[in-house]
């Protein structure tokens, strides 16, 4: 941690400094210089909040130094992570995963249908949501267990990953003999009962960025869930909150570089919650792919106009095989390929 | 809801965006203009998403018209809120409500401390954290049940009304003894399992809003709780995240007269976390109540350079009572008061 | 302009919402629901304020229906614009464009050498900066009219076209003699004496978004120019502000597609200024790319590490040279293509 | 500045730093921790980039920590600046200042009339628009030179001080024998032509914030002006952009006690841009002062359904007149007084 003095702070204001920093178990190194004096401290726990320092008299601004996490940074695995799942998939390799599905599992009939068409295209994960967290209370709310047994038999049929939400701990048993991911969506990215619950299952999980989350935030619930021992987590960018309407979010495409530097975790890209709309999903799927995303996460249907939820951004069939062959000529841009 | 077709949209496109409306059960009126065609879809399903339409060819905007929720709405009790407590406190009346308290229990010694004070200062809310969600797995996580117990206990020693917050539907039955207003803290705002299990509790809520929650999304997480049939909510505006850095949220201010007109809950304001630094807090709890707020949610710590969680936002005891003086002088512009 | 009616306004309420509106010449349509009315109202003049609407008695809400700007939208030109530079250059045709150059021009060998890469690279156009807007008072301010000399000259020497930046109307003339495309900044989005000044100027107009617009403010500052006889307008998302800090800006990628929707003007992305950092630019470039740009505007200098103005975010030759490697992988996904 | 070196950065790593600085005219003081080497680099020119730094590699983070603006800080002026206007009327001072007027000058009758009534209810500044930058082509642009002379005559009429923005260096001269205070628009902040002519000018100079301008930015805009010799700043805070989208702008009410605390120069709050609704100005126009502004822009209009620009943000008279009162019983709490 380095603090800042104002320019003209006394020495009583410095020694004050000193004496609050020693006494919170601190090494302090002085600068003086001609119009300003500079304090590096050593040994900051983690725990410590650097507001307590900037509110001295004489502080002008306290600069912290240590990143607030060490497991997902990159540093702690400079080669990369690669998580493993089964039939054979791997996020964070060569190859760009594709995960598809609808939104909410609706029957048997329709999630065979999906499965069927997204696996044949080169998806190689099956997603689609059985307990839907939705912001109106009188909206559809999904089939629960029910709709995970259909998507683990779709699964199973048309050898797919599952992938589905969690939004409760308490649900965290039931969903496991079901799902090879366990989805966090956005909204409870900083749900600590979640996330620790995450931490001791022996199951990937895949962290969606919150909405007004900061890419620092974000990589701090990653390591709530890395703190409890399971490493196995996947970012997810599905978009930010900003003052731009003429989309329901601002899909950050950046924030796919400026992850694959600060941290050793693959990351997606979700342009179906990004955008909110079919027509813009391919051109945003497209820019995650060239930007350097390890995957997707899309939303098809069999017939989007009649979805019970998300069907606006839901591809129709051949809008999703349209853009998983754009997909394949741009992956060899970035070096990756794409399941045909 | 207000279908607007592009200016040449053919009668094809008008009259299949007609087909698609009455097969979803809606009546249609259309107004064709020189340039444009406008229907008006009657019957919206609370559940209908707009883009679906927007979505269609020759479509260039959905308005819709019918607010999302009803509850909520100002419509439902034009006269206001009054949110009754115990110990005759009234939230929603002509008396502005101070709650103070530390971020966290720490102790017995330290809880009596500041209940006795903010007290005597004219609070008549005791808040203070016993189950702390905090961003770093690393930092002190609170003192569960047992800081529960020391809060009631100063609550009732002091004739303070008590408030903590709940973080999972799991807490609540435990709280319930020991609390008379349940907090939902800004992350938990979209949390739909734990505002449905609020919305059976006979406790009110107090319900922040997100960091990133517009002012509709809010009173529609208010709605899921109503709609369980608890109406007892009290909305509180802490903040929303914007480009601005130098404070660690914006306090939305205008978001009190706002909701004022909008809805008929009350509303407090938060400008501790508003803000994040002790030295914003008192001008911006002035300027809360001179916009009308119903009340104000105050840190204050008996030792905040020494708390253990979010001390740079806790008030000292004299900055409490010289605040408390300021509003005392304000309340009266706005036609309110503020106890002695 | 839809006004919808509060549920239980009165009748009085809505015939003085309705003599209000025939006073202004407006016609209206009234329709009456069960609890609500809502009123149609045609002939909207371009000044009108809906907010004026909006706080009269008994109004719940206010809806436009025109398009705020009509030589901007797709309507005016469904087919497209392709803006002709002078070498053959087209821009929103099927070949990307890339500008390139350096952020100031600093010397004639910095600008030539600079411009003799990128020209063999496959750029078209050059771009450098004379007169530079930096936000210190203390910092370099570019060459002047010296700057565009030498631009000039190496654009002529390298067959390419150039473009250079006008911050005040008392610029244009000295200009003209030396660029092929006047570009107006960020900052000068809305700066209205600008726009209207460029509107009779019988060049191409390059329009970057400004830092805080919406895309339909864009748009209607494109408007203005073309209001004034100028068609050849040009657009150029370069990032927006929002929350994210570990970006300069955040480049708004599905600006792209959403441009193209809604508008015929061909649209550019600059990933330097959108991120700031060289290490980003390269993959932000072929996002664009990928998602339809029609060109790019990107920052290119011989030694970044000693450029007088925005080096940090300027590609080596070698790094230019790569990224037009894959961009050419890229293009084609799109149906595009770009220059060898 | 300070340069944090990555976790397990090479010697060789920061020896290229040390030496890359070293070049560049710094001092460096090294020191080596036990996980990280930290460089204390002193002698900052006022153009370095420190973005420059960051890309070498093995370095984390590069910390400024000389404050981009001197003149405009705080301690440049520990005391803080009272700007003194004509008739006796001080900005920064003990007493609240108001200016009050419509957005534009429509017609002698209108501007007397309405000068008359705010200067009766307490306004010391006659504000009011002659050149209007609109956002569309097609809207009311202002009376331009006959406005001025307009509105000069009504503030000697009337003993009001008179406010008008400047939105181009050519309109200055012309301005000047009418106008005691040139406002510099929140569209205009950035504008550095402009600026750069205001700071030889003789006038005080009122500067908006810009939309989307951070704090810091907006203080470099002033130390433009200040640069030039001109120290007679005032700011004025008009509202942020965000996601809400329910109040045309944010008010930012928390910049009041941040200028405060980081420079010496007055701060007004323009509620009715800040809002864009008449019915939500008075709650913030109250806030501002409870905060601490040092005045308020606000506008009024004698006929606010008919005002030619921004009607829907203009107080009628009896608004005006009942939000001075509530301002002079809210004024005291802070210290302050209004002048009745």
């Amino acid at each position: 941690m380095v603090v800042v003095m104002q320019a003209g702070a006394s020495e009583e204001q410095i020694q004050n400094v000193i004496d609050h920093l020693v006494s919170l178990g601190f090494d302090i190194h002085r600068s003086t210089g001609v119009s300003q004096t500079v304090l590096g401290a050593v040994g900051v726990r983690p725990d410590f909040d650097p507001r307590d320092i900037e509110l001295l008299t004489g502080v002008r601004e306290v600069v912290r130094i240590t990143q607030p996490y060490k497991l997902a940074s990159r540093a702690f695995r400079p080669e990369g992570t690669i998580v493993k799942l089964p039939r054979g998939v791997c996020i964070g390799g060569a190859e760009v995963m594709v995960a598809a599905g609808p939104c909410a599992v609706e029957s048997a009939e329709q999630i065979n249908l999906i499965a069927a068409r997204v696996a044949r295209a080169g998806a190689r994960l099956l997603r689609g949501g059985a307990f839907k967290p939705r912001s109106s209370p009188y909206s559809f709310q999904g089939l629960g267990e029910q709709g995970l047994r259909l998507l683990r038999a779709a699964g199973e049929r048309y050898n797919l990953v599952v992938v589905s939400e969690v939004m409760d701990p308490s649900q965290i048993v039931s969903m496991l003999p079901y799902v090879d991911v366990l989805q966090v969506g956005a909204r409870n990215m900083q749900n600590y009962h979640l996330l620790r619950a995450l931490g001791v299952v022996d199951k990937p999980v895949l962290l969606k960025r919150g909405m007004s989350a900061t890419i620092e935030e974000w990589l701090l619930s990653a390591e709530y869930v890395m703190s409890g021992g399971n490493y196995n987590v996947v970012l997810c960018e599905r978009g930010i909150r900003t003052f731009e309407t003429s989309t329901r979010n601002t899909l950050d495409i950046a924030a796919i570089p400026v992850i694959k530097k600060l941290s050793h975790l693959p990351i997606l890209a979700d342009p179906s919650h990004g955008t909110g709309r079919r027509d813009k999903v391919a051109p945003m799927a497209r820019a995650a792919v060239a930007a350097g995303a390890d995957g997707l996460l899309l939303e098809v249907h069999n017939d989007p106009e009649h979805a019970l939820s998300d069907g606006a951004q839901s591809l129709h069939f051949e809008q999703f095989e349209q853009l998983m062959a754009e997909l394949r000529m741009i992956a060899p841009a970035v070096g990756r390929s794409i399941a045909a």
